[in-house]
């Protein structure tokens, strides 16, 4: 029987501003990622995200950004390698904490936005994540864009990665994302949506937005969690995948 | 043969700004408390100080402070106690991450500036830093003012507690701290100081401002770090205890 | 006829996360304060509420709060005086400049949540914003809690003050508000919060929670903005104003 | 008779973290660019160093940079330019009203650290700077690197530029700044920084390090305000300048 995890983000309100439905979402998904106060998540709303995740079974993951939280952690930042490595630490470090007071664990890592996009392509910023999450515990898995530079020096430093597609996001036919400044980048329909995911965990394929098949190798799923309907595309997903006899369930 | 620990914060710089001499502090203490972020400390700071902890064998403690960068957590902030203590679990993990990073581990907390002054007298943040303590591990002793109100709490929650006294402070006769705002409540007189520190040390006697003799039952002496002579003091401080037979190690 | 102004937050969202909806509640009101980056406001959104306000013929107000982001500025935090005041004058600066960049500018000044609170009660606090919009504007009306120190204070030091009651909060018979932690502190039925506005504004006058009727001498009436029924609760007072021959408009 | 203004860093303290002499730089140069808030400078640092410039008869400029105050606004960051338009209108009116407090006024801008760089290069932010400055006061002058995009932009659009040399950095044949990767590229001895500072005012020119001269039209020198010589270099410079009959004075 297939299985394949589905992750969502979670923990990205910040002391009187809300953002997403993190009690339903951690229901929804089998991994979540939480936003670790730096462009998201005061202690409190990781805390509670972490208490959630450990009554519902949901994996929690440490989710790490650029210390920028009036751009959400979403704008390209050149911070030198020593330093993003100490403050990689120092994120996972707060959110495991957290998540041992709450009776549940850190059991992979997965960086936030513009930094998850810098380090699919500069060695530099990647080789300081890696770095950072093998000084805490090599034996985290670290998702990944496939085919990235991360992925591939993450695996050549012995860390076990785990390679991620987004359920609603079109790809070109080498592999890559379609820009968000382009028409039809976003998926916005809910069959078009689950075709995709469903092509991906019963084929590993994926159409590209000309019509290739293109063969992608990936052990997750991600649903974006901080749009109007994020928790509706989650659910439909999963049962989506559970009604074509894949199983939901954490890499973990 | 008589112990006792000296204990000193670092880990206080920020970015571009530098405050102390965390290098040379480290090798003349037995403990340093070390900023977690919160009120100072970048990650790269807390790691360089929990590497240098550790090739000196000098005991690493925890130092969370209000969230107050601004203020350097000197000034009282009321936080609802739920919060406070997702905040003080935070930074107490986001340290311990840096420590076993770096080959050593978090052994005790004290908390810092206002947040220690507040936990001396309110009870609720008392409490609160007091949850936290016991959620990321029972085990680790609080450092405390004698007499306060995090002390007696801490005692009965199960907590270990350390009392400490100040180098350079002077106290009443009724075994609180002189205000700063009075002449003569910071001794600057190195003489002075080292005679405070044996009687207490060697007698377990303080000698109040009013010429009182009053006795104090302390594991810890605090040197402060941030200002020019500190280091200088801090040696001094060492020098004069190990002349006089007091061991000066971590309590640990 | 008579006139009151009706006044309320807005420019409180920040980054990435939204507050209340400011383009409503500039159409629906006469003076928003605007948040000015302390407790809320990324420059972006308070630029936003400035085109909309001299768009909409708003009268637009500053609303500096204690530097406390995660907080939203309502925690009470002890800054000194001096540093206050510094922080005051530079808030109203940054939303001048602001303001007269979106064809508009700064006609009055009310602080913020535990700001507000605490200068109703504290003459070092208060002094410090008197010291500000002094040095900024002495022109500057101050918006205040009728009866409280603030009040006095300013209107020595030769200030305009404007005196506010809210909208939906219950009064002591002396005047005062009731604590939020004492049931019916916060109305929630709108025809009772009309009877209240209406009551002020054609007669002066309020009825206690206990049926007193007293005296209040007020200028402006706030709505708060960032409850789900605000915009809506602006509204209804507004028309049952001027259904009553009441004249909406700031008090500038 | 030659003028030419010499101006200086100042301003970039933040609570209790100092960062170089304020009062003694402001006696040297003639003018001084005060950090604004984003990557330094909280309120009082500001207000102190327009009251000095204020008695000293230095101009005030702003010196506005990035949201970053742990990198202190030298790493380059992806804003929106709409979003850094706000921004930089924020900064210059929190400065403004500060200096109108303290009885100057904001003469000019000057934007710090990478933003400097980037809109030297890049006309999407140098855009959004000229945007700001233009919506302030189309009357501010705007300091900026010689041969830059921004220059040329600025100039565009109706603003006034002013021309800058750094005092101590060495400079390529075609008028660019040596990377400081390469050693040489701050000048160290004092013979060497007059000597360059002298060329410039008297004769217009710069040599390069490869011994090309160059001619450089500039108008202003800066000497950096946060290494520990930076004073005494400010001083050497401005007796080097007078005893060579050049006016040490402000564009302004």
């Amino acid at each position: 029987m297939a299985t394949i995890d589905l992750n969502a983000d979670v923990g990205e309100s910040f002391g009187r501003w809300s953002l997403g439905d993190d009690m339903a979402m951690i229901g929804a998904v089998s991994s979540v990622n939480v936003a670790c106060g730096f462009h998201a998540g005061d202690a409190g709303t990781m805390y509670a995200a972490c208490i959630a995740a450990a009554g519902a079974g949901t994996a929690v993951g440490a989710h790490p950004g650029y210390r920028d939280l009036s751009g959400f952690g979403r704008r390209a930042l050149d911070v030198e390698p020593a330093e993003l490595t100490g403050e990689i630490i120092y994120q996972i470090g707060a959110l495991q904490s957290l998540a041992l007071a709450a009776g549940t664990r850190v059991s992979y890592v997965k960086p936030h936005g513009a930094l998850y996009n810098t380090i699919a392509v500069d060695p530099r910023q990647a080789g300081a994540v890696i770095d950072a999450v093998g000084a805490v515990d090599p034996g985290l898995p670290l998702v990944v864009l496939p085919g990235s530079v991360v992925e591939r020096l993450a695996a050549e430093a012995g860390l076990r990665t785990i390679a991620e597609v987004f359920a609603d996001r079109a790809y070109t036919p080498d592999g890559t994302l379609v820009s968000r400044t382009v028409p039809g980048a976003v998926l916005q329909d809910l069959g078009e949506i689950t075709d995709h995911v469903l092509r991906l965990a019963l084929d590993g394929k994926i159409q590209a937005v000309d019509g290739t098949v293109i063969d992608v190798a990936a052990e997750s799923i991600c649903v974006h969690g901080d749009t109007p309907g994020a928790v509706a595309m989650g659910r439909a997903v999963r049962v989506a995948l559970e009604e074509n006899g894949v199983d939901v369930a954490s890499f973990i």
